[in-house]
Parts: structure tokens; C-alpha cells; sequence
């Protein structure tokens, strides 16, 4: 297996550079063949997020990256389509996620190699987002591949705690067996629902009570929203009964105008349906 | 007495343009006149701590501020100075500091109302960091005033607790009768010692052990600083026996190679000698 290690396709988000230039400089091999890569060496320089679209949104057929971005993600089309098997993409989040590995397609080795985290490295969860019938991500680039989001960080700083954890499963996925095989059944992610707003009325804020509680219970009636003058705003979601709350307060999403995301628990076997 | 209340020095700490926005909402007096300014609205819409150089460094003999924060520099300067007797500079850290107070001059002034403050919001901490003979701050802007530094808080994010803890002591000096005088000898602060840099050799970071470790003592031989082999280095510095750090990972410090301050816990009283 060939395996492409991607930091920096957000520039402001500094744990994956980390990680590939670890890897660089210790030059140790593995059962895998691999080669990294700084996605966004400019968006880097100037700690942006992008420098004129966002680069993880440019792979669809339909994206239509600009300036800086075309340009990086034409680069990056051209030397891992192909030649790639598999691809782990390295984020970042403001938000209190803990380490996740989001799973972006339903490839067999992207579900397998999410199972063997798990399996070894508990403290992970997994998050299943795949980006419909026209994916645009970075891990899209592969076949099958892997999202790394960890948090919660600000963004362009660096802590050693999560280096070092992205650099033990990006190292024990380099040795890793592909043809292995789970049982999906006995693997649950939280599945992406749908993105919540913040209210039309300026001035609005996550509550409190939300703040930092990714992917705890979040019930109809539980406070989601407070203004300066401690005016409150409850949830209300039809048609879910459990939903987990992710995302919540990340930096990049703010001008998008989400406040975060909505996820439901499920078997990993079920996502093969959805 | 008339109080400045400044938010947004730094384009990309959110919380105090909210505190400004609310207090212009909501339109309450106060024992005290007040006007809010938001002090860099281009950098606050860049999402950038400054446009072409730092505002918070604009305000001495020997400044000299660059393109927008000379335009702005010298708006607030032509908008304040002799206007207004206190300023309010509200500003936040990615470092994990709580709520600060910092003061930046000893004008009987600002230690009465820091002293108020640690009096009636005793979860704040009182640092001391006059910058020498030619202060620079934008609280240099008056006589006497207070840097309010919040943390831990990622860049281009809002916390509603941010927020209301901030409105909630602005509020509080802006009812404040300016002539209460307080005993010195009873308040301690942190009075900053020296700024510890980055090893000269790459790739090492905070040690975890350190991470979030603000305001907890810090010993000769504790480990400070981890590279992505685990190697660490040790604390070493001569001439103090009990030091502080403060600003633990500030991400704008990165760029001027800083890890952290180092700071000694002085009685309020003993400010005045140094």
C-alpha cells in the first residue's frame, strides 16, 4: 500500500505540519510505502485557513478552487491520483472534539483502518461524514482515506500532547496490515445529522451550558443560545431521538454562520446502507 | 471620571468588540461616563491580530506603528488622550490564564480599581507589566487604566462565559467610585520577570507536562520544552527561588519565538518601589 500523510491543507492549523516534518526527519520505515505532504505551504506562511478557498472543499467535480487553492489542489491532483492508495488528511479543531478520525467514504479499507484505530487506540472516536455523490475532500483524492481531527486547539499553535498522539496512529496505520478485516458490527460512529445555525438575531452565542460538550447528549429544551442580556434560546430538532452535538464553536465555521454539528449514534455496518 | 472602554486592539480577539457591542446596546448608565471603541475594525474584519504592526505597541515616544495602526494610532490617540481618565483594553490569550487583570502603570488609579476588582471578583489574578520609561500600551493612552486578559480561548471565537465575566467587571468599574482607597499590602500580583524563548534548535514544543500549567510554580529541572523523539529540556533560570509562568503557548508570541513569561508573586505595595 502506498499511503500519502497530508498537514497543512488548513494552513492555520498546525499539528499535521508537525507531524509530517516528525516523520521526515526520523526517517524510519514501514510495512508501508509513504510519502508526506504540506498541502498549503502558503495558507501556512501567513496562518490562514486558506488564502482564497478553502482546499478541503476542492475535489469535487463540481469545486471550483480559486487563486492559491487552485493551484495547490491541481498539485496535489497530480501527484497522489493514482499513485495513492490510501490518504490520512490531518486537521484541527477549536472545538473540544478530543482525537477522531472522520471517515469520508465507505471504502473497505477506509472502514477497516478506522476499526483498527479504535481497536488500539480507544480514546479515538469515529465520525462518519461522507460528502454525498460528488466528494470534495482531501482524502477523496484516494480511494479510501482518513481524516484526523483533533481539538480542541486555537488555531496556530502547536501542542506537543497532540503531535505525539497523531504521530502514534499515522505511524501505526503505516504499518498497518490492509488486508485485515472487523466486524463492523461491533464499531459505532456518530453520523453526521445535519449543521445547526446560529439564530438570525445578531448577538447570539453558544450557551454555557453547550460550551465544550461535544458529542454529549443534547436533548430538546437544552439551552443552545445566550445574548449579552442572558436571553436564551433552547434546541429543537424533529425526527431524532438521540443526538450528539460536535464542532461546537470551531473557529472556521463561523462564516458559514454554523454553530455546530448534529450527529446520531449508529452501528458502523449501518453506514454501508446510508 | 471619564473611562475608555477599548475592544478589539487585536483584530482577532473577539470578546471585547461583543462587550462593546452590548454595552452600546443596551444603553445603561453608570456612575462613571464611558465611551467604547472598537480599536482596529480592519484587523477585526481581516480575523488578524494586527494589519501591519502591533497596536498594542503603538503608544511611546519611539513607536513607530505601520500603515493601518498608524492611521489608528493616531485616531485613538487624537480621540483619548485628555479625554478620558481610565481606559479599559479588553483582550483575550489562547494560553489557559483565567481572568487577568493586567496593570500596566502605578497610578494610585489602577491600583485602587485592580484592587477592587480582586476585592469583588476574587477568581481574577493581578499581573504587573509596566513597559519601562517609555510605555507603549494602549492603556498608556490615560493615566491609569486595566488590560483585561481572558484565557484559554482560541482566536476568532466567542465565549458567551468570556463575555459575560468581562461585561460584568466593566460594568462594575464603570459604578466604581474612583476615590475609594484600598490597603496595597493586602493584594498580591504576579510582577513579570523575563520572557523564555524557544530552544534555538527546531522542533521542540511546550512540554505537557507545562501545557495549561499557567500560574503554577515552576521549579529548576521541570521539564518545559518536548521535541517529536521525546526529547525534553529542563527549566533552568538563575536568581529566583519561587517562579510563576504565564502566557503558556500565546499563539502571537510564536512569531517572536516566545514559550512563555516567568513571573514572581509580589504584595501590590511592593510595585511601587520597582
Amino acid at each position: 500500500m502506498k499511503i500519502a500523510v497530508v498537514g497543512g491543507t488548513h494552513g492555520n492549523e498546525f499539528t499535521g505540519v508537525e507531524v509530517c516534518k516528525a516523520l521526515e526527519k526520523s526517517q524510519q520505515s514501514y510495512k508501508n510505502e509513504y510519502r508526506t505532504f504540506i498541502a498549503n505551504p502558503m495558507a501556512h506562511l501567513k496562518k490562514l485557513r486558506y488564502v482564497d478557498s478553502d482546499l478541503n472543499r476542492a475535489y469535487s467535480k463540481t469545486s471550483s478552487p480559486l487563486g492559491n487553492e487552485k493551484e495547490r489542489s491541481d498539485f496535489l491532483k497530480a501527484e497522489i491520483i493514482g499513485k495513492f492508495d490510501f490518504l490520512i488528511d490531518l486537521h484541527t479543531t477549536t472545538s473540544n472534539m478530543g482525537s477522531t478520525l472522520i471517515l469520508t467514504d465507505t471504502n473497505p479499507k477506509t472502514l477497516n483502518a478506522a476499526c483498527f484505530i479504535k481497536q488500539n487506540f480507544p480514546h479515538y472516536k469515529l465520525i462518519f461524514a461522507a460528502s454525498g455523490d460528488d466528494p470534495y475532500y482531501t482524502t477523496n483524492l484516494t480511494k479510501a482515506g482518513l481524516t484526523v481531527e483533533v481539538g480542541p486547539i486555537a488555531n496556530n499553535i502547536v501542542k506537543a500532547s497532540l503531535v505525539l498522539d497523531n504521530l502514534d496512529i499515522v505511524r501505526a496505520l503505516l504499518n498497518y496490515d490492509f488486508q485485515t478485516e472487523f466486524n463492523y458490527a461491533e464499531f459505532e460512529v456518530y453520523s453526521e445529522i445535519d449543521k445547526i445555525s446560529y439564530p438570525e438575531k445578531e448577538g447570539y452565542y453558544i450557551h454555557p451550558d453547550l460550551e465544550g460538550k461535544d458529542f454529549e447528549i443534547l436533548k430538546t429544551g437544552d439551552p443552545i443560545f445566550i445574548d449579552a442580556c442572558k436571553n436564551t434560546i433552547n434546541f429543537e430538532y424533529a425526527g431524532h431521538e438521540l443526538v450528539y452535538p460536535m464542532f461546537i464553536n470551531e473557529a472556521a465555521y463561523l462564516e458559514k454562520n454554523i454553530a455546530f454539528e448534529i450527529c446520531e449514534k449508529i452501528k458502523l455496518s449501518e453506514v454501508l446502507g446510508s
